[in-house]
């Protein structure tokens, strides 16, 4: 018999966020995959840290940061080689992942190499944008808002578009693309509206108003726009 | 001094998905408050009820379901006292919110009436959104794909429009406009991308194509669309 592999999502950085199955999972799991990017440390193991098992097994993705797809691309193929060989083994493996697997989360990538061959179990994690929500203090929709999730890397132009005429919008991966969405944001009139956030539940964290953000905001950074929404009193 | 208002997300319904510390909040709470609906059970309550510790007070608030605001609003306003008063007497309140906080839940209206008056946190909690995607094997987005979120109840052309163009498009509330929104999604031609997920982690939960959902659908019930994201091979 196979093992089982889990994609499981520890929220969004400070461990006391992860949920009761995905501490169980790993607390228990004799065999834990996650990505590392650039050779750097992992974010995903330091959020698990306090719970792996001494002596488990770890499968670490050593994923390049290039603009080529083929690198990246390679690295999954080799840890999804890995991953399967422990599942044929019969080991379960908990994959661990930042935030949540299917939100912008590395584990796409392997339930696309894996999902036909085994059984796999995702167990969603708390995202990032409700507790960069939470942190500031901005409820993000109510009753029949929309909310509209916007990466920061798109261009200009479709960031300006996808913006004007918007409800709540939740802009992630600021990193170096801050200035170019602080103008569009600025143009649009919308600076009063605007929070900043960085690394969200972490000891470092950084919450303030746009106006107010650092000058350079790290991949882990994010902006929230809402229409002050209509408190309901 | 008076005690500290927590607003805890309890995730989408599986006392397995909260977190671990919205559980050490509640276990450890000497007054909870949670919303029931018209007379109803109360969804977050059953959610915690096995953490919930013997003796705590419980603070309920019964919310009519009618079209008029009064009615509903009054229930908040009570509701808000009495969490007043208790945390005038230096008793932190354990608020229960199915889902997370500020991701359409009731807890915003609290927020609204007592973050001025008093110490607040909001503990964020898993969102049905996620778990509907880890459910239905659905990977939501990934590098720069954009996500929109949309009630159901939204006029049907501002559904059309919104859905028009969209990525990934994730659908709440779907209840009673099941069948308005079949019809969009079918004159868009994009049934074959979408999933219907009812109660999604609950032992009744129902995970089907679009085209095979029931006549009838639960207030908590969702639709996602996805473009199929490219799995990145």
């Amino acid at each position: 018999m196979s093992g089982v592999l889990y994609g499981v999502g520890l929220g969004p950085g400070d461990p006391d966020l992860m949920t009761l199955r995905a501490h169980r999972l790993i607390a228990g799991a004799q065999v834990v995959a996650y990505p590392s990017l650039a050779g750097g440390a992992s974010f995903a193991r330091s959020i698990a840290a306090g719970v792996i098992a001494k002596g488990a097994r770890e499968i670490v993705m050593d994923v390049p940061m290039t603009v080529a797809r083929g690198p990246a691309q390679a690295a999954y193929d080799t840890g999804a080689a890995q991953i399967s060989a422990a599942l044929d083994q019969g080991d379960d493996v908990v994959c661990l992942c930042e935030g949540d697997p299917f939100f912008y989360g590395s584990f796409m990538y392997l339930f696309a190499r894996l999902a036909d061959k085994y059984r796999v179990e995702v167990v969603p994690g708390v995202t990032s944008i409700t507790t960069c929500a939470a942190r500031a203090g901005m409820p993000l929709a109510a009753r029949n808002e929309r909310l509209t999730v916007l990466p920061g890397p798109l261009p200009e132009a479709e960031l300006r578009a996808r913006i004007d005429g918007a409800e709540s919008v939740a802009i992630m991966k600021v990193g170096r693309h801050l200035e170019k969405i602080r103008a569009v944001i600025g143009d649009l009139g919308l600076m009063e509206r605007a929070m900043y956030i960085e690394r969200a539940s972490l000891p470092d964290e950084v919450v303030c108003p746009l106006s107010e953000a650092p000058e350079k905001a790290p991949y882990f950074s994010m902006i929230l726009l809402t229409k002050g929404a209509d408190p309901w009193l």
